[in-house]
């Protein structure tokens, strides 16, 4: 008999090249797969509910994969945080249905993306900030950030490498603002889904209305730099199962 | 005419050999100095106001040199932060009278140390925590907390190296004091100084006031174990001649 499980997983992406398995180069997903596949005794796959670039980090990635093992969740769980570095931690597991499918089934995506304001950036902030203490109009970007709420083609917010890709680029974003908080500036997005680089992007346009350069008012045709990863953490992911749904 | 320059550094210390330069080793001390001394043209000695062990970090550490360089304060703390990597940062650097000792006149210094109680450490909480889900008599920790205050001889937290030094081990503790912050147990210690892991030795006994192996009502007569340096962060420092002295 196998199980289906779902892993609800915290991390910190400054040492990784990102979510996705790549040969002889540390992932998270790398690291999940062989520290399930020995628990297992037999190749594993841990599939997530999205591919998050190199540096980005996460709060509560969702990830599900197919074990045969009878182990008990809440073992599965301290073993998994046994073999793993401190820089990666399963905060939940649980057993699913058998079809349960991060990507396909979520319903919706936040991320947060933080802009460190002051002049110095504390050591044990820097991790997980963009520091960016020049002058920009922060209002602007409240005002900004709002248009993007709503059902958008985000072609213009694709990676450039998947902008020409025959698919849907067709997103709806339930929310999407910007709040100042103490030294920092939090841009907070939740949507049905994201193009890869897609909320950097945003974030790079944001700046550009901040700087002036834009107008803050409408959707802009085009996009602004890609903000840098390590100011972005994807805080969570919703299912329609998922009794937690907003 | 030679300037006497004070500066306050933050940290984070994981991955340096402590505060005091060895030759071959990343040490605070020894960046600071190799920075000083590209600024200055010549041999510039850092002096601190204690030394922190390996892996300690700090918010606000004070130290001091003297400089022939004529180069305005402000500009000296944006090369420095410039030069410097993003794990070190000038918060603030100040011209002073040219008899300023870090460490000789220092009135009171305050520690901090953070014990992380809930059983999954966050990635972005690990590299500032001692990680202890287990059971402990938190009450009993603050009560024991207590009977620091005051001055006492310390002999007894001193390093084993320390120990037998024929120098006073005397000191005053203005505050010390144990409180649940959320997830969190922390240890906050203000006192006229500190001996080589003290603090670290006094939290390794509070552990043993938490775990019941040790009266908590007592000054206890010998050390318990050495707490991780990850937990311990320096506060800040004191001068008689700061206005804000508390």
């Amino acid at each position: 008999m196998s199980r289906r499980i779902r892993i609800t997983v915290a991390y910190d992406g400054t040492d990784y090249h990102g979510w996705q398995i790549q040969p002889g180069l540390p992932t998270i997903q790398g690291v999940l797969e062989e520290i399930v596949t020995g628990i297992e005794g037999e190749l594993v796959r841990v599939e997530g509910s999205g591919r998050t670039d190199a540096g980005v980090h996460a709060l509560a990635q969702v990830a599900a994969f197919t074990l045969v093992n009878p182990i008990p969740v809440d073992n599965l769980r301290r073993a998994m945080n046994r073999l793993l570095p401190a820089s990666v931690r399963v905060l939940r597991v649980e057993e699913t249905h058998t079809g349960f499918h991060p990507r396909f089934d979520a319903v919706a995506k936040t991320y947060r993306y933080t802009i460190f304001r002051e002049e110095v950036c504390p050591p044990i902030e820097w991790r997980y900030v963009y520091h960016h203490p020049y002058p920009l109009n922060e209002a602007a970007m409240v005002t900004a950030a709002r248009v993007y709420e709503g059902e958008h083609d985000f072609s213009a917010f694709a990676a450039a490498d998947n902008r020409d890709e025959p698919i849907s680029k067709v997103r709806t974003i339930f929310s999407s603002a910007v709040e100042r908080c103490g030294d920092k500036l939090i841009y907070t997005v939740r949507g049905n889904g994201f193009l890869k680089h897609m909320v950097r992007n945003i974030v790079g346009t944001l700046l550009e209305a901040g700087r002036g350069n834009i107008d803050a008012h409408t959707l802009p045709e085009k996009s602004g730099r890609t903000a840098p990863a390590k100011g972005l953490t994807m805080v969570g992911v919703e299912y329609a199962s998922d009794v937690s749904l907003r």
